[in-house]
This record gives structure tokens, C-alpha cells and sequence, in this order.
């Protein structure tokens, strides 16, 4: 698939069917992930995959809170690009995805050895966070180019300690994401963006 | 381009030509960088563009100095998964960086509104680079499929307050990395990673 084509089609799967994912297209996903920079070449990223029904169930519950607060306390009103239609979807796509995420047959956690004192300081955590989402769109998109569906969720932060314990997290480690990875029940389409001279500064903030 | 062939050839590519780079051409990779998903779709992101030839001058001096601190107290040994050939081409790469960023004809910094105080939280500046360096990784990923060196900077940050005064950054705005882009010297080529495996924890940390 044409590098641009997986771009403009890559947009947020929420809704995935249950059928599991062969483990050697889950490896083939990460090994492009592994493509991208890390600072100093450093590579310091390991991908928790979990495949385990109760694992996911136990996560699912925890991710479906998460949502219930996202949509009670945090998403409560469209943006000010956002149609109340597209915000409505929005949200019925966010809630689906918490009440059946535990039955997502992989979701991925891409983490971080050494990260959790970093998280807290505004060039560290800045450094780090620039060590592992690059490879985490690469994720994104090599699943888009394999007819998978993904999304980039960090909900579950809300219960972090409680997954890390699940994942058997080191102490020093984080994860960064969770991607729940499976077939789409919907179509790849392209995403609609804001205008992109309304994004760019030419030499300084400007407007 | 092939997006896997893509991920695969997008390599830090240090050592550009000053050869200035059509506008045009920017707009478009910034384009495809607006693709990647942010938290509920925010798109807060901003991309200051600096092509000034005094601005750049100035920003260089600064990298230069972040650089020689980088190279003598930061990146002083191969890390363990590095030749020391490896490592001392890397730390040539970027000491030639350094002396001469301010000569690439584009230095790109991605931007977020509104993320100054979440920086210094590990919950938010998480979720806040979630939001930006997906958006970083397509930036990079179409700037190789155009034929343009780029690559993913943060040393700047050692020099923050002066070069967001420089940019005109919002007082609740940050840079999340300084992406010099230009025709490269060299030639493009695969990267070599860690066996994937070595990377993996099914269904928990693992190793």
C-alpha cells in the first residue's frame, strides 16, 4: 500500500471483530513499529501483547470505566471544528469501544524500561514519549496497510497501577498506550483534517 | 512509496544540503503529519516553520552548544546492543548536526497549544504526546517518500526558554521536537533493529 494511501486512510477502529489475529502478522506489526527513531538509537521499547481471554476481560472492565468518566467528566462537548454529528459519533464509537474492548482479540501495550521517574519533568518526559509514539504510529499504519484495525487509546491510565500489575510491569517501566488490534467491523475511509495553512507558523507562532 | 518501505528506509538523516525546499512541499508533508489521530481528535498541534536565515543562524548556535553537552556527558559509551564503529558513526552524525543544523534550509518544531503545565505530569504528558508525535513519525515518514532528509530532534530543549522566545511560542505552548529537513547528502537505506522477538512480552512483561 502506497505510504500516503495509509496515511489518509489510517483513522481510529474502534469497532473489531473477535476473530483472533495470527501471532506472526501481531510480530510482522511490531517489527515495523521497531522502525522508527528512538533517541540514541536507544530502542528501549517492549510491546506487552495480550492475547489472554481473562487478561482482557480483567482490562476491558477497567477501560470501560475509564469511558464512563471520559464521557461523564472530560468529552462533554464537541470542539469547536467538530459538528455535534461527528461529535455524536464520536462518542457512540468511544462507548462501544468500552464496553467490548475486553474482547478485542489483541491489544497491545507499547512500554517504556526506565520511563517512570522521566514522566514527571517536562524535558524528559517529552524525550521519552519521543522514543516510542513515532513507533507507535508505525503500528498504526502497518496495521491499516494489513487490513487491521487499531486505535491509540491512553484511558487507561486512569487505572494505571492496576494494569501495570496485570502486565507485570517492572517498577521503573510505563506503558505508553494501549491498541486494541483486530478486523474491522467498518471500512477504512479517509480522515477529514483541519485545513493545513490553519496549522502552520511560517518562521514563528504567528496568529 | 511502498509504507513499508517507507518505514523501513526513513533513517535519521543528518548531513542535509542547504538547497532551499519548496513550500509547497512543506505544506504537504505537514499535511500528511495532520493525518495521524490526537486525543478526541483535538488536533491541537502547531508546526513552526522556520526558514529565516538569522533565525536558524541563532537556533544553530544554541543546538551547537546543546550538542556538546549531549556528546560529552550524555552519549559518552556504545549502548550495549552497539558496535563501537555504530556508535562512533552516530556520534559523528550528530556532532556534523550540530555544527551546521543552522544551515539546513527548514527546521520544523511541532508544537502543542496549551501544554506547558500537563508536561510535568505523568498522566497528561503522556496523553499530551500522543497527541504530537504521531504526527512527528508521518512528517518523517512522507518527508523519505518525498525524497527529504529529516530527522527527529529534541536537544533543544536545553536551550527552551530562548527558542520559544525566538519562535513566539504562547506562554501555554511547547515545542516537542526540532526536525531540521533538507536534501539529503547521503543516500537512503534500510535500518537494522533488534530481533522482534526480543522485543515482545506475550501476555506480560516477560524476560
Amino acid at each position: 500500500m502506497d505510504v500516503f494511501q495509509a496515511m489518509v486512510e489510517m483513522r481510529a477502529m474502534r469497532r473489531l471483530k473477535p476473530d483472533p489475529v495470527p501471532a506472526d502478522l501481531i510480530r510482522e506489526v511490531i517489527t515495523y513499529a521497531t522502525h522508527a527513531p528512538s533517541g540514541s538509537n536507544s530502542q528501549g521499547w517492549r510491546f506487552v501483547v495480550v492475547t489472554d481471554p481473562a487478561k482482557r476481560a480483567a482490562i476491558g472492565e477497567y477501560y470501560r470505566q475509564a469511558v464512563d468518566n471520559y464521557l461523564a467528566t472530560m468529552n462533554t462537548a464537541p470542539l469547536p471544528h467538530q459538528t455535534r454529528d461527528e461529535w455524536e459519533r464520536l462518542c457512540a464509537a468511544v462507548r462501544w469501544q468500552g464496553d467490548h474492548v475486553g474482547e478485542a482479540p489483541v491489544l497491545i501495550f507499547p512500554c517504556l524500561k526506565g520511563a517512570r521517574r522521566g514522566l514527571e519533568h517536562a524535558t524528559a518526559s517529552r524525550a521519552l514519549a519521543a522514543s516510542v509514539y513515532p513507533a507507535v504510529e508505525n503500528l498504526l499504519l502497518a496495521c491499516r496497510a494489513k487490513g487491521l484495525g487499531a486505535t491509540l487509546t491512553t484511558l487507561h491510565f486512569g487505572h494505571e497501577a492496576a494494569i501495570d500489575e496485570l502486565l507485570g510491569l517492572p517498577a521503573d517501566a510505563a506503558t505508553f498506550a494501549m491498541i486494541p488490534v483486530g478486523y474491522p467491523m467498518g471500512n477504512f475511509g479517509p480522515t477529514r483534517r483541519l485545513p493545513v495553512e490553519t496549522v502552520i507558523g511560517w518562521d514563528g507562532w504567528g496568529e
